[in-house]
C-alpha cells in the first residue's frame, strides 16, 4: 500500500474501544494508525507488550512496534481518535484539540456541550457548522467532535427517518445491552451468569440527552428536538449487539408496512459521498419473527448498520418494533471513523 | 404427618411445571400427592423410572414408587393439578371436571372461556363465583379453575395495588424471560449463549389478554379491565425468573414514594386468610439501584411474591418500575397450589 | 466467476453442518454447490423457504433458489458433501456411492468400516489407497471417504507431529466441547446456563477408537496405533470451539520446548499441495500463560488450524498442553471439504 | 435462642469468603458472629451499610448493626474465621495468633509451612498435634488452622477412602472450576461468555502442594504422601460447583464396583462425632450416566459432600470418575467451620 493515507493517533489505544479504533482502522484506505496514546503503565512499551489484545487472532502487524506514549505527548498526527476513559478524557482531549487537532472522541466528557458536535452522519451532519463557533469561541486551532453512547446511536438512526417521514412525539425504549460496552474488565461474571442486570449507571439519563441534541436541529446553536424520550437501561449475558425493544408515538399514525418503506428507503450523506466505512444501508429490516438477534445480526454491514424487526402496532403509543446494532462498531469506534471520514469529505481535515 | 390432608393427582406429571408442583406439595399441610399422570411413554413405570428429575437433590421419597397412569385413567382424587401439554389438557381436563374433579389448571387452554375462572387469588377472588355458572352450564360435577401465564402473572400482582389506588390506563412492558418457562428441552442453547431472542410466540397476545380479564371485574360474567397494555417479549439467557421494565400512565399522579407505599402496604384475601402458601407481602420493594435480580431476587418469599423495585418517574406515561417473579414457582405450580388453597378456604373442595 | 467448477450436492443441507457445508463452498475455487438434498419436511421447497439459515448474516444468494430434493433423488453431481442424520446416512450414502459417487462424509455410521477411508489429509493421506479395495469389495463404482469425529479431529492433528518425531505411548485428554457439536436444537439451554454436563453420549467410545484407526498405518488394510487413550467428554456454554486438555506419554522425553518446535514444524501434504482449504500452519502455538480460548483462537486460520498452548511437563506422564479448534470448520465441515480437495488433487474425481 | 455459644469474629466479613461464613453460621448451634473484621474502607460503618450482600436474599439480621472493625482492631473473641485477602493476611492472622486467637483460615498464606496444620476433618484430623508444635515454636497463644483450595478439597476428599483402601500412585485431574472461586468482582464477564479460560494462576501448583500434604501423614512433622499428581484447570462459565475429571493409578486394581463402594462406606471422624456441619456422606455417588452437575448436585448435603459418577476404568490409568463439589461451602467457608468445629470437639478452643 504505497502510503500517503493520513497519519492518525488512538488515544486510550489498550482499551476495549481503542482496540477496536485499531481493528477497524487496519486497511483502512484514508487513515493510517501512526501514533498510540495509554496510561503512565503502558507507555516507553511497544504496543504488542503493552496490550493483551481481546479482539480475536492477532493484533494488526503494523501496530505492534509502535511505541506507545503517555497522556501527555505532543503528538505529530493531526486526527485524533479517542477511546479514553472519561476521568482523563476532558483534559486531555481539550489539550490536544487546542494546539490544532481535529480529535473525534467516544468519550462521554464534551458530547453535550453547547459548542462541540454530537454527530452521526446520517443523522444530523448540518451540526458540523458548530465546529467554527467551537474555535472561536475557546481559542483552538484543533477542534472536538464526538460521537453517541452506544445504546442511543443505534436508536437514533432507526428514529431519523421516521421522525423525518411521520414527525416524532414519544418514544419509550427498553434496552439489553451486551457487556462489552462496559469495557475489560467491566462487568464481574457473578453478575452475568443466569442473571440479568435492571440497571446501568447513568445510561437512562445519556440516552435521553442525547437523542434530544442530535435529533434537534442547528440554527448558530443546537436545538432541543421536541418529543420525550423513556429509557429503561439493562444488561444481559451478550458480548456484543444491543437489542432495544422501541414504541413510538409519531405524528402522522402510518401503517407498519409504510414504516417499513421508510427504512427500507432511508439512505443520507454517507451514502451519497460513499463514505468508506458507510453501511450501504443504514438500516436494515429483517422479516422473520424472531429477529434481530445478536448472534446473528449484529455483524449485518460490517457492524455498521441498525437492524430492525417485528415493525408492529402498539396499543398504547401506535407503533412498536426491536432493533438491534453492534455496540462497539457502529456504536463506538466505527462511529468515530465514520466521523473522521465525514470531516475529511467536508474539508475539516487539512492535514 | 398423621395423614388425613387431602390426596391429589398432579398432571402431566414428568414435566417442569409437573415436578414443581410436586416438589411444592412435598409437606403441604393441606395436600397430598397420591397420584401421578403422564403419557403413555411413562404410564405404567414407576415415577422414579418414568422421570427425570431437574429440580436439584432428588426426587421426593414420597412420590418415587407412585405407579404413572396413563391419560384416560379414572382418578381417586377429589382434586387435580394439571401441568399437561396443551395440546392433550382441553381434553383430559374437561373429562376429568365433568366427572367431578376440581381441576386446578396452569395450562393455556381454558383460561380465556367465558365462565372459567382465572384466578390470583390477590387480585380477582370473587371471580370464582364464575365455577358455578360453568357447572351449570356445562352440567359438570366437578369445574375447572386457571392460573395465569407466568408473565402476566407478576406484572397483574403488581398492578392490582396501583389500579386500586390511582387507577390504570395505559401499561407499557418489556420482559426478560427465563427459559424455565419453556419446559425442557425448551429454548435450544444455540439460542442463549452470546444472545437474546426478541420473540416468544403468543405470549404478547397472552399478557395482552389474560391481564384484561383478571383486572376486570365479575358481575354474573368476566368484565374486561378497561386499560391498554403493549408487551415486549423476549427470551434471555437465566434459568428461572422473568425481569420485566414497566412504564404506565396511571389515573391519579401518584409520586414515586406514594407509589411505594401501595405496592408495601399491598396485603389481600390469602394473606388475611393464611394460605399456606400465601406470601407474607405479595409485592416486595427494593430498593438499591440495581435491584431486583433474577440471581439475587427470585427466592424472595419461597418464590411467592413479585419484587419491584427502581419505582421512578417515566417522562413518556409518568411513572416506571422493574419487576421481578420466579416464573416457575409464584408464575406457574406455586399460582397453582395458591389457587387450591384458596378453593379449600372458601368451600368449594368438599373432597 | 466463469464457472467450470465441479458441481456438488450437499447432503443433509438444512442441518447445522449442511450449513457450514454451503457457507465454506461459496466462493470455493474448485467446487460450487448445485444440489441440495433434505428431508422429505423440506424436499420440493426452494432452500431459502425450507430453510432456518443459523451462521449469521444470510444464506448465499447461490443457494437461495435452489430446489432442495429428497432422500431418494437421483443426483446430477459426481460429489457429495455428507451431512447427514446418522439414522439415515447409512443407506442413502452407500446408494450413492454404489451409483457412482464420489461421498465425503461427517457422519460417524461407515467411520470404523474396513475398508472406508477415514481421513486427515495432514495425518494420514495414505488411507485413500482403501478406495479401491472398497470399490472391489463392493461393486461400486463410486465410494464413501470419512472425517472424524470433531472432538478426535483436533486431537489427532496435534498427536500426529508427536508420534512422527517422539512416539506415542499413552494419551489422556479432557475435553470441554461446545454445543455446536450437537447440532440444532441440540443441547437444552436449561443444561447449559450456569451448569457443565460430564458426559456426551459415545463420544469416549469414538475418540479412543478414530484416534487409533487416523494414527495407525496402511499395508492393505488399516492397522491400528499402539498406544492406549483415554477420554473425558464434557459439555461446556460455549457456541464453537472444544477445548482439550491432553496428558501425554511419548516414547522419547522431549522438553516443552522440543515439543513446540515439532508443533511450529509441521507441515504435511494439504500445505505442500497448496489445497485451497489448507491452513498454512495446521498447528498454531500460543505463548501466553491463559491460550488458547475459543473466544479468541477458535478462527485461527480460518477455523482450520488447531491451536496449542500451555505446552509443560506432566508430572504423571511427562508432557501435557491444551488444544483448541474450530468443532463445525476443521471439526466437521471444513475437514470434509480439505478430504474433497485431496481427492481431486490425488485424482480421485474424475468428473 | 438462649445465648451461650462461643462469641466468633469473621476476618475479610465483606468479601465473599466471609459473606459465607456469616452465611453459614447463622443458626450455628456452637457459634455465633460477634465481630466483623474488614478494609478501612468498611471499618467503623453498620456491616449493613458497609455491603453488598451477594448471598441470595438479605443478609442475617443479627449482623446488620454489627460495626466493622479495620485490620488492626484487638477482638474479643477467642476464635476468628478468616477469609482475609492474601495480601494482608499473613500478618494479620499472624498478630491474632500470637495475641491468642485460634485462627481458623481459608486464605493460602500459611497453608504449606511446616507447623500450620491443614486440615480436612475426614482426612487428616490426625494433622491437629501439630498445633503444639505451632505454639512453642512461635511463643504463640493462640494457633492458626487452615482448610485448603476449593479445587483440591473435593479432589483429596474422594481420594481418602481410595488411598485408604488401595493405596495410590498416580493422580491425573481436569477442572472444570466455578467463577465464584475468584470472588467479586472476579473473573470479567467478557471471559465468561461463549468462552472458557484454560488457566488459574497458581491452581495447579496448589492442588499438587496441598494434596501431598493432606494426604500425607503426621510423625512430628507433616509426611509428604508419595504419589504423583498433575493437574489442568480451567476456569468455566458456571456459578458455583468445581467438576474435576479423575483418571487414577491405584496401588491394587479394585473394580469400578468395590470403588463404589469404598466411596458410599466412607465415614469418618466428622461423621463419628456427629459436627454440626458434617454431611451424614462424605462421598456421594450418582449413578446416572450425565451426573453430577452443577447446577443438580452442587447442594447435595446442603453443599459440603463431594458427589462422584461416571466410575468406570480408565485405560490409561486404570480407572476414572468425575467429580463435583461446591467450592465456597465446602470448598471455603464450610470447610472453615467444619474445622473448628472439629477444634471445639477436641478440646481446642477452650473460650
Amino acid at each position: 500500500m504505497s502510503d500517503n493515507r493520513i497519519p492518525v493517533a488512538v488515544l486510550g489505544a489498550t482499551g476495549n474501544v481503542g482496540q477496536r479504533f485499531i481493528q477497524l482502522l487496519e486497511n483502512h484506505p484514508w487513515f493510517r494508525v501512526a501514533e498510540l496514546v495509554a496510561s503512565e503503565r503502558s507507555a516507553g512499551k511497544k504496543f504488542s507488550e503493552a496490550t493483551v489484545w481481546r479482539l480475536g487472532n492477532d493484533m494488526p502487524e503494523s501496530v505492534r512496534d509502535l511505541v506507545v506514549q503517555d497522556y501527555s505527548a505532543d503528538l505529530q498526527s493531526a486526527l485524533a481518535f479517542s477511546g479514553l476513559p472519561s476521568e482523563v478524557a476532558g483534559e486531555i482531549e481539550t489539550r490536544l484539540a487546542a494546539n490544532g487537532l481535529a480529535v473525534v472522541s467516544n468519550t462521554a466528557t464534551h458530547r453535550i456541550e453547547p459548542d462541540v458536535p454530537l454527530i452521526i452522519p446520517e443523522v444530523n451532519p448540518e451540526h458540523l457548522a458548530a465546529i467554527k463557533t467551537q474555535q472561536e469561541n475557546r481559542g483552538w486551532k484543533g477542534f472536538i467532535t464526538t460521537n453517541s453512547n452506544c445504546s442511543v446511536m443505534h436508536l437514533v438512526l432507526t428514529l431519523k427517518p421516521l421522525q423525518d417521514a411521520f414527525g416524532l412525539n414519544k418514544v419509550m425504549v427498553t434496552t439489553l445491552q451486551a457487556v462489552s460496552g462496559a469495557g475489560y474488565p467491566g462487568v464481574p461474571s457473578l453478575d452475568m451468569i443466569d442473571n440479568v442486570v435492571p440497571y446501568i449507571g447513568s445510561e437512562e439519563e445519556k440516552m435521553e440527552t442525547e437523542a434530544m441534541k442530535m435529533l434537534g436541529g442547528y440554527d448558530g446553536g443546537f436545538q432541543t428536538a421536541d418529543f420525550v424520550l423513556s429509557a429503561h437501561c439493562n444488561r444481559v449475558p451478550v458480548r456484543d449487539g444491543h437489542t432495544e425493544c422501541v414504541s413510538l408515538e409519531l405524528g402522522a399514525q402510518p401503517s407498519p408496512a409504510e414504516v417499513i418503506e421508510a427504512f427500507e428507503a432511508f439512505r443520507a450523506l454517507p451514502q451519497e459521498l460513499e463514505l468508506p466505512s458507510a453501511p450501504k444501508r443504514p438500516v436494515v429490516v429483517r422479516y422473520e419473527d424472531n429477529r434481530p438477534q445478536p448472534q446473528l445480526d449484529r455483524d449485518t454491514e460490517r457492524g455498521m448498520a441498525s437492524v430492525v424487526g417485528r415493525v408492529r402496532p402498539c396499543p398504547v403509543l401506535g407503533l412498536k418494533y426491536v432493533l438491534l446494532g453492534h455496540n462497539t462498531i457502529r456504536g463506538a469506534a466505527g462511529a468515530g471513523i465514520l466521523n473522521a471520514e465525514l470531516l475529511k469529505a467536508k474539508g475539516y481535515l487539512n492535514a
